[in-house]
């Protein structure tokens, strides 16, 4: 999975939107496209800021889906390793060397659980989170089976209303069965508030998690006071990094967002009032596009619509102009109201889309580019791998 | 390509969802699931209008991205070939032999253009669409250079408000570029009247038609006094065939949502106010998804969000069930409202998405269906072919 890519096999505009070393100029559209120099400057302001505030930070793959971004958080970042949403894609970044990998989802399927509790024979510390008592002697008979161990994270629902215990007693039940499970590691708390992160104003999102904070505090302490420690709390996104990081409570981010930015999430604001795509993180993620009618005076049409993007929240943004608006989308177009007729066929355009993590997963390669020239083309090494 | 797929180099639950001989309740979820009777009867029962309507079918081949599917249009519905978006997508059904294929959409760029116009050259009749004229002479150097010729539509915006001229004059103008340049024909015109498919009253629906009608007869008229005949006249969707059909102006029809139907399309009405997926057509395409948290006692969490769909055109609808409600999506999960708390951890459920074309392009594979047992498992052999 993480073989180097064998681009000689490989045909531009086929298999592959461009070759390391191409012009930028030369890319087949549409595709996505990464700023190496804004990339690289995320990932070491995130790893700076979690050094500095003592955290560890377990960057999260499910949003980029790609070994080579991972390996840039672990080198540039010091991410410590990687959290994702499914065992397949567990299973590709064991494939493609990464050593801690948290999977801060449920696994259920007994096929799956199966395939999980054979992750660790690769090397790799596995972690999986628990919201159900009956799932954990599901995990520990599968860990047994295989003379494995996995750690266990409690996932606590506070506030993303999805999966996740809402009350300490519930997690000490829970915790109480792993530590007598056979081959299972009581490891810590998952606690992600998801619904939160997308909240424009900063004191909306502090007095979410502060609750949250509170409700793990409660179920830290009493688990401590009945004698058993935790050792990793775990949680924090883009949106929120800086609370769960000066809480006390927490010890490990999750951030994903932040490497690559995207519409939605540039809106919020920080404390400041300013939005965070303006000072606080760049936007490093692009789909690159062309025009390819301008047949209506005042409209172009791009080459980039549904099947090269997600817009779950919203329709893209056109990077770096305001002369120009992607205002309708379709299955294969987008359509760009340009009413000075500034655009000509075969122009190109960056895209900042409405959503990166969906979009990511439309796509099977991210184009690095630098100065003007394709430095590299890495796969989404875990497109597709939804189940 | 279409070369047979080799399932014993796949590992089932990360490379593919499901192999041919299995249980469907083994089938590992999220993926996508074709009901193989109701695919076969949708396709039955289009191949049998078009035919007691004297009307080709050229297939669009971009809602499925399949030639598996495509080929089972051509058998069992007398589909003449295919119509798709992108070259990429071209190459895709060329490489899987089918020797009819429309691009249905405009070639701009001078490395998509080069790689269209040697696609002859591998047996297939290739037509493009053109709504510029400076296209005419970058269609035909291309052509020339290979030794090829490429079919032209002129493509006419007859209310989609995206690409294609808008006056008889203009597509005259295109007609006698396209006349004059060598390795270039004149083959027709494309007009599509994407925006209306969508409109719920069957009304409304055939006043659009009929101005689209009426403006497309103009045009051939207006070629036909100037001595140039109109081969193929195409055009029609899901929504609007029946239109075309016994328009006397259109003799082709490039229907591809009615084989799969999705939930939108399946919310407008026919002549007789009846929803479309009431009898019309049947849903043949669904997400299968598991049940993975049940924590809260009203609310389900299933496998299947936005990286398993697009939500472009609403949420999916749980298929069967009025007893429980898919009413919110992330990227990993869908919340279910379940008030009965009927729903078990594990229990399958089938999702219509609410637009099957691009949901059809995050996934990798189709798991076809039939009395319980997986018959077959087919690529999505085009998905990402975008650029």
């Amino acid at each position: 999975m993480n073989a180097p890519v064998n681009f000689d096999q490989l045909e531009v505009g086929f298999d592959i939107p461009a070759l390391p070393g191409m012009d930028e100029a030369d890319i087949q559209t549409p595709c996505l496209v990464l700023d190496l120099d804004a990339l690289e400057r995320n990932i070491r302001k995130m790893g700076d800021y979690a050094r500095a505030h003592g955290m560890r930070h377990r960057a999260h793959g499910k949003m980029h889906k790609s070994v080579d971004v991972l390996k840039l958080q672990m080198e540039l970042g010091g991410a410590v390793g990687v959290c994702c949403q499914k065992v397949s894609e567990a299973e590709v970044f064991v494939r493609g060397g990464i050593k801690e990998v948290l999977v801060s989802n449920q696994v259920r399927d007994p096929a799956k659980i199966d395939r999980l509790a054979r992750l660790p024979e690769q090397g790799a510390d596995i972690i999986v989170c628990v919201d159900d008592v009956a799932n954990v002697a599901e995990l520990s008979a599968a860990a047994q089976r295989y003379g494995t161990r996995l750690g266990i994270f409690v996932e606590i629902d506070c506030g993303a209303g999805r999966c996740g215990v809402t009350t300490t007693p519930a997690v000490v039940e829970i915790v109480r069965a792993v530590e007598a499970a056979p081959n299972l590691s009581y490891r810590g708390i998952q606690a992600y508030q998801g619904a939160m992160q997308h909240m424009d104003s900063f004191e909306d999102r502090q007095a979410k998690i502060d609750a949250a904070v509170a409700q793990v505090k409660d179920a830290v302490d009493t688990l401590k006071s009945e004698g058993i420690d935790t050792e990793l709390v775990s949680g924090g996104g883009t949106g929120s990094y800086y609370f769960e990081s000066t809480s006390g409570v927490y010890n490990e981010l999750q951030c994903g967002s932040y490497a690559f930015m995207d519409a939605d999430y540039g809106r919020i604001l920080d404390k400041d009032g300013k939005r965070i795509d303006a000072g606080e993180w760049e936007n490093a993620f692009f789909i690159l596009t062309s025009v390819m009618s301008h047949a209506k005076a005042d409209k172009a049409i791009c080459d980039a619509g549904l099947k090269a993007q997600s817009v779950d929240s919203g329709l893209p943004v056109i990077f770096g102009r305001d002369d120009v608006e992607y205002v309708k989308c379709s299955d294969e177009h987008g359509v760009i109201s340009d009413p000075k007729g500034v655009l000509k066929v075969n122009d190109k355009l960056r895209l900042v889309p409405g959503h990166c993590d969906p979009t990511a997963n439309v796509h099977d390669w991210y184009v690095g580019v630098r100065n003007g020239k394709v430095e590299c083309v890495w796969p989404v090494s875990a497109r597709g791998k939804a189940y």
